[in-house]
């Protein structure tokens, strides 16, 4: 669905309120065969209740078949098509490391990398070096290098990862990588996509030189690589592409980071999920759309714990009361893609989706589980873009389409 | 899904396998109200058993609506568009005939055909002239016509049928059909449809002139038209496009031309469907992905013969556990398009379909029949291009798109 579209159908002054339920990495697969899933197996009465009442399907948020990242994925559910708004790996990170990345920022990805003697690289992940080493080497460059005019961030992820950020009026993201993704070469000289990187291209060449004397005497991280240049991109934000006043609530960097790129007010970090709920209704009266995420579905799902996931989705299904008590217009629950436990990773598994409105047509399917979903009206497996403006029909906020 | 957007996220070096067992023309009809398709009554108990583990469907190869041919269907199982990646219609007759078609010939398809004394057309198939008259035809133009620099092949199909191939360096398709489609008009001169085309309208032209020559005084055959000259198309082959080396094993030709097209490696005819089982446990170490290719579902469909597509369905049955000892990550079960009985010819049914793989989420659905998939999770009518990537996915070859 195109903003395009959608926007001269948008009714002014409507008060309804549409909630965002994400358990992220939801979707699940049976560990046994002839098993169930996570969702399948979790005691969630309060979920299922709502089922009977509600639209079911399943989802995909990229291309089907492929499986998405966290950012792609989310920005599929609040309907920015990830095929078409692309957002570069060195916002990502910056939004995973929560840099409050602005307009005049371009950032990448750095590892830390072991080079010999000659300049080739040996490791391209320095040994992976302990959090704490990586956060001192950032600190001594940011402290050691000099960029007129540029304001520089190093901040450190995990083990050998860091975020770089440039500040500056006029800069680019329109850069090659340094990276050569493959020991034995040496790092490239990053190089300008398009002209208007040909200055930003010239401040990283003069930073990768300084930086690399700065290291030069370090062992093993001698060296680095950086990657996906990337600027903060200008999309349409979320108030004009649906009309709506648009609040995260989020305990994880990425998640809050994903809203803001969309111009979402960001709220600072909620400490649980109890809190998360809090916010919510502290929050009810301020805002039209309240995106709430729950981050430890994907967490228990990347350890391969299937009964930790299942609790989690217990939990949530115990706060869910209090969401509905809110009385919201329209309450999507799903999750932004599959983590099975069995596979410790995202997966291509489409995701289970409800949507619960004062207005549904309700499937009357009585449980909210993967093959529940698949006999519902949203169909086995929709694109999560066509959820939104079902979304805003279903609040009343959209005028026909033609006379 | 574009082979762009999946080529970046191919993984190296990974050993899964994947099968596609393609029966032909394997969707069907009841022969009478309230009875069952060709599938659905086909003692099957190995299909049905690997349904329930599996993710069910029906597919369209081509536009839904649309009945599909041969050669498109399989691109599109194929994940090649079939409406994107086109196929001249003489590339497709020369592969049906088994002609190893090379990158600097041209082909056409040729009809035999009858004009009266002022050239005007009074029969576009020569009265359908026996196979074997068109085979003496056909040698005696070979043998006759001369054209500088070009080699010439004519081979003879069925009936009034023939394919013609003009090899030589610098030769193009993009030339316009001799066939007036029509009798009491005269055959068109073969005109370029761009500038490439120049050289080569002029050596059909030529090649037109002469074989009519050869031809004037036989009867009925004494004269032809020709449609469809066609390159073979240079696309990004299997490997490329998807990252597998490619085996294909069939026993028709054109099953063998089509994979042949998108650069699989294609072994000799197989003499019977057990002999194909043998070549794929043959090559089971070689390759990563196995088309194999039934054609007698297709063959009886075409006949009207209801048992015997049905009794050819429960030999694949038969066969299956053989496919399931190799122990493949990913198993396709399908057909390239519906052949019932009851219409005798291909049709725009949907097709049904199963994905087995030690990864899927299985439907729990306990039989492997066009009204069984419809409630299967890849949905009542999906596109068959999506086959492919998800097949990838499930055999943990694709990174995921995004972080």
């Amino acid at each position: 669905m195109d903003f395009e579209f959608v926007k001269p159908l948008l009714k002014e002054d409507q008060k309804s309120k549409i909630v965002l339920l994400v358990m992220d990495g939801l979707g699940g697969l049976p560990m046994e065969p002839g098993g169930k899933t996570e969702l399948e197996s979790a005691r969630k009465p309060n979920m299922d209740a709502l089922a009977e009442k509600s639209m079911l399907g399943l989802h995909h948020s990229v291309p089907f078949g492929i499986t998405p990242g966290s950012g792609q994925a989310h920005l599929g559910l609040f309907g920015y098509n990830p095929t078409k708004f692309e957002i570069g790996r060195g916002v990502l990170s910056a939004l995973g490391v929560d840099f409050d990345l602005g307009p005049n920022d371009v950032a990448a990805r750095g590892n830390f990398a072991t080079v010999d003697s000659e300049g080739f690289i040996t490791d391209r992940r320095a040994g992976r070096i302990p959090t704490e080493e990586g956060e001192r080497l950032c600190n001594l460059i940011k402290e050691k290098v000099q960029l007129p005019g540029v304001e520089l961030f190093l901040v450190p992820e995990k083990e050998y990862r860091f975020v770089l950020v440039l500040r500056a009026e006029g800069l680019s993201g329109d850069l090659s990588d340094t990276d050569p993704q493959a020991v034995g070469k040496r790092a490239h000289l990053a190089n300008a996509t398009s002209p208007a990187g040909e200055h930003t291209a010239e401040l990283v060449r003069e930073f990768v030189k300084q930086a690399n004397e700065v290291l030069k005497n370090e062992h093993p991280a001698n060296s680095f690589v950086l990657r996906g240049f990337a600027a903060m991109p200008r999309w349409p934000n979320f108030k004009e592409a649906w009309g709506l006043d648009a609040v995260a609530i989020a305990m994880y960097p990425m998640y809050r980071g994903v809203s803001k790129v969309v111009g979402m007010t960001v709220l600072p970090p909620a400490e649980s999920m109890e809190h998360e709920i809090s916010m919510l209704e502290e929050q009810w009266h301020q805002h039209d759309f309240f995106f709430v995420h729950i981050k430890k579905t994907d967490s228990y799902g990347e350890d391969g714990n299937f009964d930790g996931k299942v609790h989690i989705i217990e939990e949530v299904d115990a706060l869910l009361p209090r969401i509905l008590a809110l009385d919201p217009d329209v309450l999507i629950v799903t999750g932004d893609h599959s983590t099975p436990a069995k596979m410790k990773s995202h997966s291509a598994h489409p995701v289970p989706t409800m949507i619960y409105a004062k207005l549904a047509r309700p499937d009357g399917i009585k449980e909210f589980g993967e093959r529940a979903c698949i006999a519902g009206s949203l169909g086995p497996r929709f694109d999560a873009v066509d959820l939104m403006p079902f979304a805003l029909s279903l609040a009343n906020r959209l005028e026909k389409f033609g006379a």
